[in-house]
C-alpha cells in the first residue's frame, strides 16, 4: 500500500471538536490524506493496468511517481470540486497535467483510465478507512489492556450497582471495567473483521472501459481481462477485492458506519458512567486531567469524558446517513451526502478511542468512597436478599423504619451478596484474552 | 422453544403502515406476541431453575402450564405498566395470581425467581427478533430465488445505465437485478449471522439471588451453579448464552437494529430503481399490482414500490436509538427507548420484504422499450467508446451536431458496448449459489 | 369541526410505549380516530361542495350523515389499503357503498369528488394533530401552573448548581423549576402558534377536477370559485387555508415535527433533572409514584421520568423523518413515510405531557438534603466568590487542604452567593404570568 | 456588532463537502470566524462592565483593542482545548497574556471576569450563526427572484404533473417553479424571525461573579445591576437578551437547527425535481453549468442539484443532535456535542443556497419537451376530465386500447385542463411580494 507520512496538520474544524484535535486520525482522515489516498488509488491503477499488459510499463511508473510526488492545495480543489460534484475529476486534471509536464504527454492520457470518478473516491473512502480503523483498534487494544488491569485489580472491589438511578444490589468495580470491557472487545471485533473492497467498475459498474482496452489490444477474453485486472488493483491498494462493482450497493458503507457507531457507544458507556461515579456527591472515581475551570478553583470537571461523551452522542447519528440507497447505477446525491459523515464517524471515533486511553490510564478509584456508598443505606442495598430471607410485612416493616436495618451483620454485609460479580469478571477477562 | 400460533391480529397502527398491514412479521411483532414471548421466558426461567434443582419440578411445571395458557389484555397491561415503567411487573403479577388460583400458592412465590424485569423483557425482545428474522430471512429467500431467474433471463438485456439521472454507458437489466440480489445476498448473511442471546442476570446483573438460591440448596459452588443456570435458560429458548449480562452493554440490540436497516436499505435499492424506470417516460417496468387511482383511470402506480420505500426511508432513523449507551447497570430511560423503535425495525423490515416478494413475483420487463431508450440519444451513450478511438475534437463535433451519430453501427451499437456486464451477472449468481 | 368522543381505546402497540398507553393522546391519535378524521374530511368536502352549488344540498347531507355514522374496521381496512400504498382509496369504497345502501346511488359518486387521497390523508393528519395538540397544551398548561408554584415556593431553597455533574456554585432549587417552566414555556407557545392547515388540490395541486366541476355548472370564473371551496372547506374542519397546495412542499410537517421535538426536549429536561437528583447519593426530590421494583422491596424508582425520558430520547429521531423533500407533485415514499412517526410524535409527547403533570404534582422535594448537600465540600461550592477576595495562591492552598474552608462564616455561605437567582425566578414567572 | 472581514480561508474540510467548498458561509463558520466570534463577545463583556461601572474604561478599551487584533493558530487552540473540553479556557489565556503584553497586568484579570466558557461560546455561536445567516437569506432572496421570474414567464407553459412518478394530469412549469418559491418563503420566514439571543449567566446560570462585582462596588441592587449589564451585553453584539440563562435550555439552538433543516428540505426539493426533469429520457430541463464528465463526452450531469441534494440530506440528521437536553445547570457531553453539527447545518445550508443561486440562474427550459411530455400518452394525461364525461365502461375500454384517444380534441388537450394551475402561480407570486 503506497502511503507517506501523515500530514502535520489537520486542522479541518478541529476547533469544534476537541475530542479528535491533534488525535492521529484527525491527520489521517485530512483534506491531505484524502487527496493523497485518491492519488494512491490513481496510481495503482496504473500499475495494474502495466501487470495486466493494457498500458507500457513506463507509463505506469510515470504516473505512479508523478502521483506520489504530487502536492495539491485542498481548498483550491474543493472549489474546483463544484463543477463536476466531486473531488476526483479536476485532481486527474492536475495529475495529467503534472505527468505532462514530466515528459508524458501520451502516459496522461493512460491517467484515471478505465475508472469513473467514483471508484477513485469509493477507494479512497476505503484506504482512509483502513488505516484510520488501525489507528483505532490500536487505541482500543490499549484501552482494553488498561480496562483488564483494571477489572482484574478490582475483581472484588465492592460498590453499589445502580439501575435507574437508584441503589440496587451491591456489586465489584471490577465487574464495571469489565462491562466497559467486554462492550470494547465487541466492538473491537467487528472492526477487525471489516475488510473493505477496493472498487472499480468503471462508468457504470460494467467495466465496459476496461473491458474494451483489453479488446484493443487483441486479449483473448476481455472480460477476463477486466475482471482480473481489478484482482491487480485491489491487491495493490491492499484492500479486498469485491464481488462485483458497489457503486449502488452501499451496505460496506453502511456497515462501516454501524461499526464506528457501536465502537463509539462502547466507549462513550465507560465515558457516561465515569461522569456518573465522578459526581460530587458520588466522589467514586476522578480523572486524572487537570480539567479544572478559570472561574472556579474547587473544580475538577471529568473532561476526557465529557469529550468522548460529546463524540458518542454524534456518530450514531451521522451513520445514519451512510449507506443508503440511490437510484440507478450511481446515485445523485445519496453518494455525495456520504463522504461528510464518513470522516466524521472515523475521527469522531478515533478520537474518542485516543482520549480514552488517556482516561483509562490515569483515572483514580476511591474503593473507599465505593464501599462507604454501598453502605449508605444501611443494609437496604441488600433488601434483595433479606426478602429471601424474611417474611414479606416483617421486611416492610424493617425498611420503613429511619436508620441502619438491623439484622445479622453477615446478612447485611455488602461484600456478602456479590453474586457471581467476580467470576463474571474472570469471564471477560478469559474472553479478552483468549480473543486478543 | 415454546411458543404458539401468531395471534389473529397484528393491528398495532398498521393503517399508516400498510407496507406491514396484514404481514406475518406484524402478527410474529404484535403486543400479543411480546407478551407471550414474555411469558414463554418465564416460563423457561422455572423450567431451567427446576432442572438446576433449585425449584421443585411440579412447582416448575405448573408455572409453565399456567404461563402457556395465560390471556392477557395487552391494552390493560400496557396501562399498568406505567408504574413501574415497563410491563413486566404487572405480567409478572397476573402469572403469580394465576399460579396461586391454580392451586400453587409455593409455586407462585418461585415465579420470576431470581430475574429482574429486564431480563424478561431482554429475553422477550430476542425471541420476537428471531421469530420474526426467520420470517424475514425465508421472505428475502423468496425474493432472491426471483431475482436470481430475473438475472439470469435478462443476463444480456440490454439497457441504458444512468449515473446522476442520466444516460452513461449501456448495461443488462441482468446486472441491475443482480446487483439487487447482491445486496439482498448481503443483508440476509448479516441477519443469518445473528444469534442472539438471552438476558439473565438479575437485579444488577450480578445473578446475586440465584446465587443466593443456590447456597440457601447448600449447593457447592453456588456461583458455579448460577451461571450454568444461564445457559440451561438460553437453551431452553433456543437463544445464545451471553458471555456476561448485558443489561447495559448494547451492542447486540445496535447491531440487530444495523442489521435490519441494511435490509431495508436492499430492499429500497429496489424499489427505488422500479420506481424510477416505471416513471411514464422511461416504462421500462410496471407493477401488475392494480395501483390504480381512484380518480385518474389511467394510472398505474407503482404501490408496492412505495410501500416498499416508505419503510426503508423510516428504519435506518428508528435504528440510530437502537443500541445507545445508558448509566450504570440499567438506564433510566435509553433502555425504555429502545422497545418500540426496535419493534419498527422489525416489522417496517419484515413488511418490506413480505412486500417485495410479491413486488419481483408480478415484475413486468419491457426489453424492447428498454432497447429504444438506450437508442434514444442516437448513439451519444456509447461515446466512452467513441473516445477512445477518435480523436477529442473530432467526437465533440460528432456529438455537439444534432440528431443520430454517424459511424460504422458496430461501434454505435449498445449492445456491442456492454463490458463485462453478463460476466458480473455470472458472478452474482455463483455467489448467490455457493451461499445458498 | 365535526367530531366524535374518543373512541374506547388506544391500544395501539402501547405495551412498548407505556409513557403513553392509557392516556388522551393515544385514544387520539388510535387507527380509529385516523379513519374517523378522514371521514370527518370527505364529508367537509361534500358540504362544502354543497355551499359552492357544485353538488345537491341532499347529496352533501346523505354523504356528511353516512360518513358521521360509518364504522370500519381499522385492521382491514389497513390490509386493504397496501393495494393503492394508502387507506383514503378502500375507505372511500366503503363510504360509497354505504351511501348506495342508504339510497344515494347519485350522491355516491360524488363522494370524494375533486380531491386526492393526498388531501384526505394530509387534512386527516393535520385534524388529528390539532385535535391532540389541544390535549398536550392543556396538559403543558398543568405543569407549568403546578411548576410556577413549585418555582416561587422554593425561590430561595438553596442547593448546588452542578455543571458536568460537579458542583459549581450555589443556586436555587426555584431557579431550577423555573428553568425546567422557560422551556415548556417556549414549546407551549411554539405549540400555540402552529395553525395547521387543510389540504385540498386534487390529483396534483392545480384543482382541475373542482375547476372542471364548477366550469360544467357553467359557473363564472371556475378558478375562482374551486379556490374559494378550499377556503370552505377548511373552514368547515377548522383549519387554516394554505396558500397554495402543499402535497409536495412539506414545511408544514417538518416543522410540527420540530415543535413536537421541542416540547419532548423540554419535558425531558425536567425528568432528566429528577433522575439525577433522585439518585440514592444525592436524594433531594423523590417521586410520589410507587415506582416499586418487585424484587428489591428498598427501591424506589423515578419510574415517570423514566418514562419521560424514553420519550424524549424517541421524538425527535422521528421527527426527522418529518417534512422531507420528495418527487414532483406527490412522493413516491417520502409522503408515505410520514404517517407513523408523525403519530409517534405526537402520541410521544402526548404521553409525555400527560405524565409530566403526574410527576411534577407529586413530586417531593427535600430542602435540608439540597443543604447538606451544598455544604458537602466544606464551602468549596464558593471558590469563585473566594477568589474575587483572596490571592490565588492563598485560595488554592485553602482548597487543597482537607476538612472544610475556614475563613469569615458571611463569605462561606452558600445562601450568601446566589447570585440573581431569587430575580431570575421572578422573570420567568413574570413571563408565564403574560404569556398565559 | 464588532466584525471583520471573512477570513480568506473557509478551507475546514470543504473537499468532502464542495457543495459549500469556497463559499461566503464557508468562510463566515471557519474555525477563525469562530475565534473571532469568541473574542468578540469577550470584548463587549468587557465594554458592557465598563458601561456599567464595574471596571475601568481603560482597561475595557485595552481589553477591546487586544481582542481585536489577537490573532491566534486555531488548530493549536484546538490542541489545548482538550484539557478543559472546549476552546475558551485556552483563548481567554492567550487574551489575558497578550493584554499582560500590551502593560494590563491588572487589565488582563478583568478579562472573562463573570462569564463562564459556556457564556463566549454560545454567545459566539449565536454571532456567527447571525452572520451566516444574514448570508444565508441574502442568497434565498435571490433565488427566489429567478424563481418569481421563472414562476411568471411559465405561469402556462404546460407540462405533465408527476405522482409516485406517473403522469397525473397537466400542470404548469410555472406552478412548479412556484411551489420551489413558496417553499423557500416560508424557510426565509422562518429564517428571518430568528432573534438569536446572547448568553450570559456566569458559573450556573445565576450570574453570582457578575453580582459580587456589583456588590463590591457597592452598588445598590446589584441583582438588578447585573441583569442590566447582560443586557448591555447583547447590545453591543448586536443580540436578543435572553429571558434567563440558557446554558441548559437549549430551545434556541434546536430551533434554529430546525429552521436550517427546513431551508435545506426547501432548497433540496427544487434539486431533486431538476434532477427529475433533467432525466435522459425526460429532458424537460438542464443545468447550464457544464456538469462534464471526464469518461462520458456526451454527459451532462446536473452537478449543481447533486450538490444542493447531498446537503438536504445531511442536514436534517445534524440538526437532530442540536437542542437535546442534558443534565443539571451546563450538561456533560449534550452541550459540547452541538457545535460541530451547528457549524454543519449553517455551512451546508449557505452552500446549497449559495448553488441554488447558480442553479436556478443557468437554469435551461425546454418548453417543447414539457408539451411533448405531456402528450406522450395520447390523451390518457386528461382521464380524470374524461371520467367526469364519459361512462365508466366506455372510459376503461377507450383507455385499454393501444394509441392515442379518441374524441373531441378540445377535450383531450392537456392545456385544456389545467385547473387553477396559472391563478395559483399568481397566489405565490402575490404572497411573495407582500411578504419582501
Amino acid at each position: 500500500m503506497t502511503s507517506d507520512p501523515p500530514p502535520p496538520t489537520g486542522s479541518d474544524g478541529g476547533l469544534l471538536a476537541p475530542v479528535r484535535a491533534g488525535t492521529r486520525v484527525e491527520a489521517l482522515t485530512s483534506d491531505r490524506a484524502w487527496v493523497r489516498a485518491m492519488l494512491d488509488a490513481e496510481a495503482a491503477l496504473a500499475r495494474a493496468q502495466a501487470r495486466a499488459g493494457l498500458i507500457p510499463g513506463e507509463a505506469a511508473a510515470l504516473i505512479d511517481g508523478t502521483a506520489a510526488a504530487l502536492t495539491v492545495d485542498a481548498a483550491d480543489l474543493a472549489r474546483r470540486a463544484r463543477q463536476s460534484a466531486g473531488p476526483v475529476a479536476p485532481l486527474v486534471s492536475d495529475l495529467r497535467e503534472a505527468v505532462t509536464g514530466a515528459g508524458g504527454k501520451n502516459a496522461a492520457r493512460l491517467v484515471h483510465r478505465g475508472a469513473t470518478s467514483q471508484d477513485i473516491l469509493d477507494t479512497a473512502a476505503m484506504l482512509v478507512a483502513t488505516r484510520a480503523i488501525a489507528a483505532i483498534t490500536a487505541d482500543l487494544e490499549s484501552v482494553m489492556r488498561l480496562l483488564a488491569d483494571l477489572a482484574q485489580r478490582h475483581r472484588a472491589t465492592v460498590m453499589a450497582a445502580r439501575t435507574l438511578g437508584q441503589h440496587a444490589v451491591p456489586t465489584t468495580f471490577g465487574l464495571k471495567a469489565a462491562g466497559w470491557l467486554a462492550g470494547l472487545l465487541h466492538a473491537r471485533d467487528r472492526l477487525r473483521v471489516l475488510r473493505l473492497p477496493a472498487q472499480l467498475g468503471g462508468a457504470a459498474g460494467t467495466l465496459a472501459a476496461l473491458v474494451e482496452a483489453a479488446r484493443q489490444e487483441a486479449a483473448h477474453d476481455p472480460q477476463a481481462r477486466a475482471l482480473s485486472l481489478v484482482e491487480t488493483y485491489a491487491e495493490e491498494l491492499g484492500l479486498r477485492t469485491p464481488l462485483v462493482p458497489w457503486h449502488a450497493e452501499r451496505s460496506v458503507v453502511g456497515e462501516l458506519g454501524a461499526a464506528l457507531s457501536g465502537t463509539a457507544s462502547a466507549l462513550g458507556k465507560a465515558a457516561t458512567d465515569v461522569i456518573l461515579m465522578a459526581q460530587t456527591e458520588v466522589g467514586e472515581v476522578a480523572e486524572s486531567s487537570q480539567g479544572g475551570s478559570s472561574t472556579m478553583p474547587h473544580k475538577r470537571n471529568p473532561a476526557l469524558s465529557v469529550l468522548i461523551r460529546s463524540a458518542s452522542l454524534q456518530v450514531p447519528t451521522y451513520a445514519q446517513v451512510l449507506g443508503r440507497e440511490g437510484g440507478h447505477e450511481r446515485a445523485a446525491g445519496a453518494w455525495q451526502a456520504e463522504w461528510s459523515p464518513l470522516r466524521e464517524c472515523l475521527r469522531l471515533t478515533g478520537g474518542a478511542a485516543e482520549t480514552a486511553v488517556e482516561l483509562v490510564a490515569g483515572l483514580r478509584v476511591f474503593p473507599d468512597r465505593m464501599r462507604a456508598n454501598a453502605e449508605l443505606s444501611g443494609g437496604r442495598i441488600v433488601s434483595e436478599r433479606l426478602a429471601a430471607h424474611l417474611d414479606r410485612d416483617e421486611l416492610r416493616a424493617a425498611l420503613d423504619q429511619e436508620g441502619p436495618l438491623g439484622g445479622p451483620p453477615e446478612l447485611l454485609d455488602p461484600a456478602g451478596y456479590l453474586g457471581a460479580a467476580p467470576e463474571l469478571v474472570d469471564r471477560v477477562l478469559a474472553a479478552y484474552r483468549e480473543r486478543s
